[in-house]
């Protein structure tokens, strides 16, 4: 299946990637092999976890990247580069390895989500690119899942479908936006460019300006019906949502009857939606249409779907707009995503900083998670080299003074796969439903206080003995270096 | 000048903005003349303006819209859209007048930055597309102009790249980041596909990875000035700031002067960003290097400027990533830009809602913006039809009942001007270098309590008489159709 995104261009990177690029191809070390770490160190929304997605989109890209000849020329114009290294780039491909969490795992904070094990000048060049992408579909992806996992809190159940293409940031970020928020859970998108490229459901109700069309909204109501008279969601609030609109679409909704069909939905787009929300599901159950559906739309976000849920709302579908398609809120906006160097021609690599938190962690590290007999996920640990599961001691990433031992009944996992060998892919894509129910079922294995919206449990993630023991000693050496 | 953005589709759009066309195209209603206006009803980041962008792209895009034969191809498998309504599609053009601000222009909350005059059916298809990109870059812009604006206001002067193509949301996310980035005064970006496609200045220092990829630091900073002797900026901060990094960049600045080349600059990515700039500035000048740049980085918002400075601190470029390319920050994230119907066939159109807040204003609007002698900014004014200026009595668009009266001192010109007419640009595009001008040369004429980062002063927007006159009256003859 192909994403559908338009190919992104090797030239989407930072200036210093390909100053760099050409610094390591002069200085002869651009074959050298690299080992690179892609990881976050806070999780989302200050929630629990994060899901995992992009990798597809990224796997797909990394096949096909190459430099056009129209994108030499231009770099050939900056006055940076040797006709030597622009002739070298004609020929770059990317032929490494990447080890990483299949699309719609449910990850956490520290831990390596991919691995990038190349010639060092084709795993610098798409850094950026990684970044970009996977930061942005995780955040995204994470937000829908704390949304659904909201609606789905109520006893009448309750479903999400995206509605932000006019707020994303720019039109790929809709795309991106669209197609993250369906791997969370999402049950469709507005974007109809999703639908188009991404084979995405799609859903839509009217506008306001639908019914200023029409003298009157009566009118306005039943010139939709007659257009859909199969797929009608009336909006009821463009004059008074209880006083005309939900008079006006009872009417429509005993005409469509009478004609063979049914109206489809209603929604509310302004107001108090809980109270709006119960006061418009008891007239539609009383006049004989239980199964008129009830869409919500107006700033939501997970925790404004939790209170219309605490306060007895009745809403079946919540269309979320710009909190979903710009990954909006507390602790939202952007994911700290970094990638950083952890061996390079078999020596372990890492960089300490003024910041004890952004220091990286050296070496070739294998992730593990640990479940519990009933399958519920318990600890995840780092460990380097090719044990058959992690050792009993382990220390906190953070905190190397915090130390314990692992509770001997968990069932070990490697967690991650190799995706991508030789520049190719190692197995076939994943469909979109596919990811979206792996990213379902990871999340139903999660304990539930670490599900939770606010204060969630912290998920254990720790280093084992060897990985912390090499940070040690990698980092003892840079300072006496400085002597 | 050619945007370089890959011309949107007509398919980025809301679903339910094709359903409507189609239900206008089968009531006949589609070739009525509609008017609507795009505004927001608060500022962003809590402060007293924001910088208008985006506009060109869209003058570029609107000229080029078409429906290819694939999309309407893929909008008949939806099973929605009757024969008749798809081929005409096939003939669609957007034909409309655009009446808006200038791009780089400095707008307020309530005013119709935009106005579109089209086939109610031309007008309701590009709405998403608009409130996309207008929304996003408006943000952007505004975010750049905050921090060169902070950056400025050091008795040292500084200025603002743009750094975050890591963190924007999706590909084309990081390039309308970039676009927008320097229309509000940044001077270059690192995204090299910026550069390429809409020709932006490019910058970039190294990565941590680099001096990780050298035996030591020095090592590392020597191979990187043998390939760039005139252009490089050594990263100070991989093993030790102050104990390496300045002691090997300042050998490396000695070692290329007897050369025959300079140093360009140094740059600070981790630590107590203003305590290390002052002790760099104080070392580099001690050692001859007064022209070396310091350029900081690390999580920069135009607070984390202000307050860099606010401690004397010495940096000469602020690479601001995350929260340009993300417009993040309190108020940040997304931009509430809306789009509403305000006249059609003749006559004025709202909608009320449940929300005060969110009415709209009906009628073809005009926006005045007066000026004190010295050009100063004072106030805007938004009025109906022809008059050379508005009338004396005025009310707050939020609250009729505060109404007052215009001072008479002020110099009174019509905000706006024709864009677009028959679907045509009106006038030549402009090029960025143009616009990042006017920016500069409209932020310079607001009143200086306007621009406070916290806290400012709000800016005058108030509606005429003869607007809320028919506010009043188009919204009491509503609720009177309720009866």
């Amino acid at each position: 299946m192909s994403s559908g995104a338009p190919q992104p261009s090797p030239l989407l990177t930072d200036l210093y990637q390909l100053t760099m690029m050409q610094g390591y191809f002069a200085s002869g070390l651009h074959t050298q092999t690299a080992v690179f770490d892609l990881n976050f160190r806070r999780l989302p929304y200050k929630g629990g976890y994060a899901v995992w997605a992009g990798l597809e989109e990224m796997l797909e890209t990394l096949e096909s990247l190459r430099f056009a000849a129209e994108e030499l020329a231009y770099l050939d114009t900056l006055g940076l580069f040797q006709a030597d290294f622009l002739a070298a780039l004609r020929d770059w491909r990317f032929s490494g390895q990447i080890d990483a969490f299949a699309e719609g795992s449910v990850v956490f904070a520290y831990e390596p989500l991919l691995t990038v094990t190349a010639p060092l000048w084709e795993a610098q060049l798409v850094e950026t690119m990684l970044l970009n992408t996977l930061n942005f579909q995780t955040l995204v992806a994470t937000k829908a899942a704390r949304c659904v996992l909201a609606a789905q809190s109520s006893p009448h159940g309750g479903e999400v479908i995206e509605f932000g293409a006019r707020r994303a940031q720019g039109p790929d970020g809709a795309l991106s936006a669209a197609r993250a928020a369906f791997v969370g859970g999402a049950t469709g998108t507005s974007n109809v460019q999703a639908g188009q490229r991404l084979g995405l459901p799609l859903t839509g109700t009217h506008a306001h300006a639908w019914v200023e069309s029409f003298p009157d909204e009566l009118g306005a109501f039943r010139a939709y019906a007659r257009v859909y008279p199969d797929s009608t969601t009336l909006l009821l609030d463009t004059v008074d949502t209880l006083g005309s609109g939900l008079p006006n679409a009872l009417t429509v909704a005993r005409e469509l009857r009478a004609a063979g069909h049914e109206l489809r939905g209603v929604r509310l787009d302004s107001g108090d939606l809980a109270y709006l929300s119960r006061t418009v599901r008891a007239a539609l159950d009383a006049a004989g249409f239980g199964d008129v559906k009830i869409v919500a739309s107006n700033d939501l976000s997970e925790s404004v779907i939790a209170a219309i849920i605490a306060e007895g709302g009745r809403v079946d579908v919540y269309g979320v707009g710009t909190q979903l398609a710009t990954a909006g809120g507390p602790g939202g906006g952007a994911l700290g995503g970094v990638y950083k160097l952890a061996q390079l021609d078999g020596r372990p690599r890492m960089k300490l900083t003024g910041d004890p938190v952004k220091s990286s962690l050296p070496g070739v590290k294998r992730v593990w998670r640990g479940q519990g007999a009933d399958g519920t996920f318990g600890w995840d640990v780092l460990t380097l080299g090719d044990e058959p599961q992690p050792g009993q001691a382990v220390s906190d990433p953070t905190n190397p003074l915090r130390s314990g031992r692992l509770p001997t009944a968990l069932r070990w996992e490697d967690a991650r796969q190799t995706v991508m060998a030789g520049g190719r892919r190692t197995q076939p894509a994943v469909a979109l439903p596919g990811i979206q129910a792996r990213a379902r079922q990871e999340l139903a294995r999660l304990p539930a206080e670490t599900r939770r919206l606010l204060n969630p449990h912290v998920y254990r993630v720790s280093l084992g003995a060897d990985v912390s023991g090499l940070r040690d000693w990698v980092s003892a050496e840079l300072r006496a270096g400085l002597g």
